[in-house]
């Protein structure tokens, strides 16, 4: 019986803020970071990988709570854990010391998500199956039985969440033969970001048609006469046929955000993501009101499932766009799959980052095969960029991500990769500081 | 021109687990404990102490995240901080990588509560005077100032916030000489812990009576059988002129909050505090709606004005219970008091924890004597434990805040608690090893 050894959670930062990859309204420098998590097995070869993301500053703190939240896995025997992954994750939040912390939310929410995704991956390559396939192979009930529902019962029962697995798990194989030819649909947000020139707008939006995409996004929300340029060489590209949808990274408050989105109307967005304060339900419910036809989706903030319960009970969003490693890991994530389900809202997941993209294609494949079943308005992020750091990059073609096929949670880092951008000691850090 | 030359963070621990003080439905076995932050300025007797309150484990991340959040402050001219402390709020909060990690919620805001709470302190010692004078001598534009509004214009403009700060101006000074005849209404929670037996309830709310309380609260949400005995106890011993509120730190779903508390409705609690997650406006809201006349109170999870805001706008409760580690400090509480003004809501704050009692008195008084007027269905929280430990701790005498006269925010903790007391290498934690 091999048991986990050793947890290690290693601070790897890499240096984007230099090309303003990932510049946005609110975060204008980002250095996007992983807190990293090993788990380590006495089995050879066995290894969970898992993180979160953050953008520099503050991921060594995610990495100290992060090593906190996951000692008590040490010494526990593998094949408990990954058989009843409901039970730890119950276990591990249980700490009510560090419950304080948030409740929920914040530093110990990434932290908890990171442990738990390691454990995810351990689980998936411990039964040999990329981890959409794990989920997809287990029964409605174990799926529930993993999920949290705590605080949820006035929007969905456990009744309610097992019947709608119920309803789809005959045809699953029919849903994944399907994906195995057409890929999971996804969008590109690599042609907007706000610190590109607007001839690199251009240039990329051209390139993203070419690549297949059907669905393009741009960030908005520092001047508004820029964003009405932006979208108007958007547009000039891309046409009418390919989607646009806008997002402002949450540096409006509601009255602004419903002026200023009036301004883009002619440019017909989709969506626009993150108006405002990603806490703020009722908020959101108000742009929603003022801005339709043009939808609302938030998320990537979107602390825990008790935001994104209120979120559907209020009809504050078009989209909901689940962040992989902000949520507490799958078993915070199903729940809000099944709230998704029953309220009709479509989830879009967040992506790009360090590796959310890896981890996200394995949620939307899952949703579509065992919760949804359904591909409509459905379309998940997609950046072109720090795939090369991973060893089981995800794969685009045609717009679509192609089904992962090995083992795990597609989490784990090249031990180059971390031997570099290990913050501050990796040889990159090092050789920076040499520099200075 | 002084500067302030370090700052010091020190983790903080009371072994208050031991006595099952504190011991509630959620946190059964919290030890009291602070991230201590001292600004030490080259000023002769001059630096500021503030903190935030966590129940132990993870109170060295939010040591780690409170040092980093005041490494701007280092080398800073004290007259520059002190004189724009709504500037110097939103330069720290500006920080986008640290943002990341929240926003505004978890370890962050609690280490930005800390640095703030000290800053405020510094600044009211600076002017010579408590905390509740500095603010209540500040003009309304200035109070208006340090306030952040962020995300709050659909509930509140900077206009109606300026109004009610210049309607009660003129007056402030009888509201003060009131206050220092009567002092601030307080009720007390120290009888009622959930571990304690049912002797040692009826002692302390004999006691709690004797010494002039006319409000207490009694924690519930454990065994409903356990609840129904303990509050008949407790009626048996105060009677019905007495107010009785309890509260039961968020162990119920909606549905389950509801009928647990028609069960206790036969001892007319004055509010049921806590019913559910701390996020969740729209079930706080439906609680509300399913249990009045008893009311609805909520706050000391409450993690930033947005949701306040929220709580506001859905009508979810009757008292707003804001907490002064929780919250950014006096820049965001001031939002909150603005809001709970317009909105009719009474702020009846959230104490006990370690030096929150030293706080809120302060809020309590300004809110009072410069916000809301009124002292109508307003009683702020006490709790009896750990005040030894502070150099000025809160006077209450006969049910009421005794008015604070000392410079600052009362925050300061003696040299020789903190070298018992310091985590895990003080004398007390050293001992304790040993025994070990």
């Amino acid at each position: 019986m091999s048991i986990i050894t050793a947890v290690d959670v290693i601070d790897v930062r890499f240096p984007t803020s230099q090309s303003m990859d990932g510049s946005d309204a609110m975060n204008k420098d980002g250095d996007y970071s992983a807190a990293y998590v090993i788990l380590r097995t006495d089995e050879p070869g066995l290894s969970g990988f898992g993180f979160t993301f953050t953008i520099g500053r503050g991921n060594d703190i995610c990495v100290l709570a992060a090593q906190q939240r996951a000692q008590p896995l040490i010494g526990r025997t593998v094949l408990d854990l990954v058989s009843d992954l409901g039970g730890i994750y119950r276990e591990l939040k249980s700490d009510s010391q560090l419950r304080w912390l948030g409740p929920e939310k914040g530093v110990e929410h990434l932290a908890m998500a990171a442990v738990m995704n390691a454990l995810w991956d351990l689980a998936a390559r411990h039964s040999g199956k990329p981890l959409w396939l794990l989920l997809a192979d287990m029964s409605p009930r174990q799926i529930v039985d993993a999920a949290d529902l705590t605080y949820l019962s006035d929007a969905l029962t456990r009744g309610e969440a097992l019947a709608m697995l119920e309803e789809l798990a005959p045809t699953r194989a029919e849903r994944i033969a399907k994906l195995e030819v057409t890929g999971y649909p996804c969008y590109t947000t690599s042609a907007g970001w706000l610190g590109y020139s607007d001839e690199k707008l251009r240039l990329l939006c051209q390139e993203a048609v070419d690549a297949g995409f059907t669905h393009i996004k741009l960030k908005v929300g520092a001047n508004k006469d820029d964003d009405i340029r932006r979208l108007g060489i958007a547009r000039s590209v891309i046409g009418y046929e390919t989607n646009l949808m806008i997002d402002a990274n949450q540096v409006w408050d509601v009255p602004e955000a419903i002026e200023r989105i009036a301004a883009l109307a002619e440019f017909k967005p989709l969506w626009i993501e993150e108006p405002t304060s990603p806490d703020d339900v009722l908020g959101h419910a108000a742009v929603r009101k003022a801005v339709a036809p043009i939808g609302v989706a938030t998320g990537e903030h979107g602390m825990n499932r008790v935001l994104f319960k209120q979120m559907f009970q209020a009809e504050a969003i078009d989209y909901c766009q689940v962040d992989a490693a902000r949520l507490a890991s799958i078993n915070e994530l199903l729940a809000v799959y099944f709230m998704a389900k029953k309220f009709g809202v479509p989830v879009c997941p967040h992506a790009g980052g360090v590796g959310l993209c890896e981890l996200v294609q394995h949620l939307s494949i899952f949703d579509y095969v065992a919760v949804s079943g359904t591909l409509e308005d459905r379309v998940t992020e997609y950046v072109d960029h720090l795939h090369e750091h991973f060893v089981e990059p995800c794969i685009v073609k045609n717009g679509a991500y192609v089904v992962p096929t090995q083992p795990g949670y597609s989490a784990e880092m090249y031990e180059t990769t971390l031997n570099a951008y290990a913050f501050p000691h990796g040889t990159y850090w090092a050789s920076v500081q040499d520099l200075r």
